[in-house]
């Protein structure tokens, strides 16, 4: 893997904690460096489980062009009886001595936890006073944070109140997003309050908004900026409106980020930074230069990795569908198969991208081409947040379609609006029609494993501009499948991502049947499913009765209706406010993927995750399609 | 798999949720009745889903002997606007058809969580009192539950209110442990108040005391009676005080359990209802008869599997620990290494339990044999809580001894104090000293995978009387690792259950190595460790010198103290009341299993939880012991 550019986006530098990552020190040094890191906090129990002086940590910091920014936490600290306050004197002490070996100068004191910590914060401010004294006479410093669960101090006025009120030049104010924004506290009025010169250093991370304690949140919960609910970027404009120029530190306790391959954590840490940074536009800071996301215009075609074997009974399914072959490529063993303003690809081309993912993955989708308006902003886009990009060989007088790289190894397309299509430029196209029922491609829904979601969120939200839906809980016989939609605000590219612990559900047993994250089904666009489906051969999921009986109880419906729905095998949602979702499911086709068809009315703007639990237990009984079967 | 007993406690019907169980409806019947329950409730998501009408449903439940004891939720129906009132009565009338094709009598009907919902308890009690009317015409009953997160009906006794003030003999109240007790609220008062004929159904589960949404928590997170920290006996007792003789019946959402197998969650489910039954001693009712749990007097063996070549290997190693070989087992190819008070057996004989265990696990503990007062009953203890017994075969001459088996497949023996040991019957002793510095086992640390803590928690708890800690988090470098220990009163047996998520941590990677859960560790009790690790050659785990820097910050040891414990390779904890232990661990067997040696000073109970994080990250650098290595 190359070396990550260094953020050419601003001046300041970037930050991460060592605890974001998972392994050794030195694997977290090297992967924060490969992610194109400036800097690093020395998380206090990475240092003491390394078996090495700290000189060395160093050393190899220095190799890898890393600052240490920070060391942390220092704990406990500040306003303890008296018997305590020497001893924690000289505690701090030994710190200073193993920051002087880290050669870093800063050390973050957090608000005091302990039961027995006195409520006074002239103490707090005497002793972090003399704490910076100490510090100041070896030439370090002393940053103070609220933490939000401190047992007297757990908001940013009070830990400035005690920071302004002990005086020293050696002791600044730190700030963390996490602590602020889950107590539901804002940085208003600090830049009034606070020099900027004041704040010592600037802790970031954002989080699923869950309603519970705050310490197993911080603890367990936290993601990156982007990846979560909070406002980071209001929190991280506060802070360069007050002035502050020094790192922005990611600092994210995550059960899932312990698990995860460092590198690909840490790559993620630095694109959500990249991100964060395009989006905070603060009046006194210049804007960072990143290229605007593309505007989207819907989905031009799927692309699926066959073989000969395989593509001819994806092709045989389609026709089920109501799919007609309608061009063969000039120059490759790759068919176009269309219906309305569908078009799919069928890639058996030996020597090719979707040839290497075939064999990887099996018969699936490796490319998704969205329509954009520019390719080569939104790739300049990808490059400066960290991915790769791809452009596949391409035939003489043939389009070569620049591509961005997806986390799960599928390419993402980029076409723009041209003289020719790409159908005509690469395609002998073939005559005939298909009625157009398909208006389009409604949306494209991926199965990811345990410990995927928050990169993909992160991913197409900063280098697509889709926002991420609120969190769903789906329930699939054999364990819940959790689910986040993510769609451009026109609602022209939807993506569904939905991650199962399990490997028993069908979410589940997709990633492990195609060993890795891709897509499970795609949803097509009509204006009339039950007319779509009465004219096909389409071998659709069947749906019980009972679900219709309990649907007739739930909407209202009338008989008629509800025996319409039932004969076309049509499940039914409502979202209260005028907007409906009428939708059927196919079988999978070889227990891998299968499609869907919807009808949109009114303004519905879900997936009918009501119907969900009924989708999965009827496909947990139903037979995939076999050709001729 | 033979069918378990029905329970023969107690008269009350045990019945089981639908949504505890993972699987189809059908396979959730045959789970519930493979485990002995007499009754459960349908869940209505659960039949919308199936594929058949309710008759079917009726009839395989007769045939499985189960009851169907209700039916439910029925939701957000009392206290509408007028607008919504008709439409909530017609649902109910079609929902009244469902449970008379189900062929069940009682509709449960929670409290409504609608923002439209009206906070007028005597419109609720008119809507329930209309409604049980039209039940009572078709020979039908309601019960009324406070949701904990009702909109505005959330306590037990606004349900009883609303009930009481409907005054129809065909509506009663529904009590749920789970929504009375995370409230925070108790059933005192219950007996004074509400007779018992009016309480309609009783709806039991447990919960670890989490500090969240209620709903969240409710949802995700409730577990069996025994399995979390509510205090569901003192509920369950007070139902039974108030006169309440219908079904106890377990409803359980748990992300883990729905991914889990059926019948293992069913058996689980049964176990914990049974435990309930013995330890509710309501003086009213009479006492269930369940044999009171073996009195502990710590650990007499533990056995491993091994082959010959392994069996070599693990002999040297145990030789470079102080063990040696005391005796040689008289018909089998087991030879027994002692020391002081620690017996280790190595089973290398081919046609035994333990060649099966080699077979499947490689070499592993594959029995542990507890003291107890007596083997007897504490086999017929764990026969009425659904558990398999064992007996191996013996030679002329020689002990049997029974076992119980515990959820990891491992055989957990009961030996009783006997007129001639085990060691004299079945064993030539071979003379010899080993200097006796091994007081016995301190405790026996198990390696889970996801989603196994709850059921090795309840088999402990209900089996052996074991009382589960709190649940802690330790840190491995490759992702955290949940830990709780189980422990009689006295301490002579403990269990440390670990669990992780991630298949790479220490924890993960040995669940894969042996495919499946077992033993991990086993900790030694020493007087004096350091003295047991200098007079040794065994290859301890390396210890960083920073762990070292930092243990005499925080505990302000002196530093000829600090260089001793670093020469031992020792680590050392306090728990802050004039308790300390000090360990130290070998690295590992072939990457399967380790020893400890630990030294408890001034009632220190813990395990040193807070040094896991150095063990671990040195595991992960350390190389397995290899013989003659």
């Amino acid at each position: 893997m190359p070396e990550a550019p260094r953020d050419p986006l601003r001046a300041l530098p970037k930050s991460i904690a060592t605890v974001c990552l998972s392994g050794s020190l030195p694997d977290k040094l090297e992967a924060a460096a490969s992610a194109g890191f400036q800097g690093v906090e020395i998380f206090e129990q990475d240092l003491l489980t390394h078996d090495g002086p700290p000189e060395g940590i160093r050393e190899m910091a220095a190799d890898l062009n890393l600052a240490i920014t920070i060391f942390q936490p220092f704990r406990d600290f500040e306003a303890m009886p008296e018997a305590q306050r020497r001893r924690n004197m000289d505690r701090a002490e030994r710190k200073f001595d193993v920051m002087q070996a880290l050669g870093t100068d800063l050390v973050l004191v957090c608000s005091n936890t302990l039961p027995a910590a006195l409520d006074d914060p002239a103490r707090a401010a005497a002793d972090l006073r003399e704490m910076a004294e100490r510090a100041a006479g070896r030439g370090l410093r002393v940053g103070y944070e609220a933490l939000a669960w401190g047992r007297h101090v757990n908001r940013w006025r009070q830990a400035w109140d005690i920071v302004r009120r002990a005086d020293h030049p050696a002791l600044g104010l730190i700030l963390d997003s996490f602590h602020t924004l889950s107590l539901g506290d804002t940085l208003d009025g600090l830049a009034a309050e606070v020099p900027g010169e004041r704040i010592a250093f600037v802790q970031l991370a954002d989080a699923p908004r869950l309603t519970m304690d705050v310490l197993g949140w911080s603890r367990h919960f936290r993601n990156f900026p982007g990846q979560g609910e909070l406002d980071v970027p209001g929190f991280t404009r506060a802070v360069l409106e007050a002035g502050y120029r020094g790192p922005l530190s990611l600092e994210v306790f995550n059960d899932e980020f312990r698990a995860a391959p460092a590198r690909r954590i840490a790559r993620d840490g630095h694109r959500s930074l990249i991100w964060l940074d395009s989006v905070v536009a603060a009046p006194s800071v210049p804007a960072a230069p990143l290229p605007p996301p593309p505007a989207l215009d819907g989905v031009e075609f799927l692309e699926f990795a066959v073989d000969e074997a395989r593509g001819a009974d994806l092709a045989a399914f389609l026709g089920t569908l109501g799919f007609r072959k309608a061009g063969q490529h000039r120059s490759k063993a790759v068919e176009l198969w269309r219906q309305g303003g569908v078009n799919l690809v069928l890639n058996a081309e030996p020597d090719s991208a979707a040839a290497g993912h075939f064999e990887l993955h099996g018969a699936s989708v490796c490319a998704t081409a969205l329509r954009v308006d520019s390719a080569a902003r939104a790739l300049s886009r990808a490059e400066a947040l960290l991915c790769s990009t791809w452009r596949e060989r391409a035939g003489e007088g043939e389009r070569s379609i620049p591509a961005v790289r997806a986390p799960d190894g599928t390419l993402i397309l980029l076409v723009e609006p041209g003289a020719r299509s790409i159908w005509e430029s690469d395609f002998h196209l073939l005559p005939g029609e298909d009625g157009g029922a398909l208006e389009g491609v409604d949306h494209v829904a991926h199965a990811l494993s345990g410990g995927q979601m928050d990169g993909f969120v992160l991913f197409h939200r900063a280098v697509f501009g889709l926002e991420p839906g609120a969190p769903l809980d789906l329930p699939d016989p054999q364990g819940l499948v959790r689910s986040r939609a993510m769609a451009d605000p026109a609602g022209r590219v939807r993506m569904p991502l939905n991650v199962s612990e399990s490997r028993q559900t069908a979410t589940g047993r997709f990633v492990s049947a195609i060993a890795g994250a891709g897509v499970h089904h795609v949803a097509f666009s009509t204006r009339d499913a039950a007319a779509f489906v009465a004219g096909r051969s389409a071998p659709m999921l069947e749906i019980p009765a009972n679900y219709y009986e309990d649907l007739g109880a739930r909407f209202g419906l009338a008989d008629e209706e509800l025996a319409a729905l039932e004969r076309g095998h049509l499940l039914y949602d409502g979202d209260g406010q005028g907007g409906a979702f009428v939708h059927a499911f196919t079988v999978s086709f070889e227990d891998r993927f299968f499609f869907e068809v919807v009808e949109r009315h009114g303004g519905y703007d879900g997936y009918g995750a009501a119907n969900a639990g009924v989708r999965m237990a009827a496909q947990a009984r139903a037979r995939p399609w076999m050709p001729g079967g």
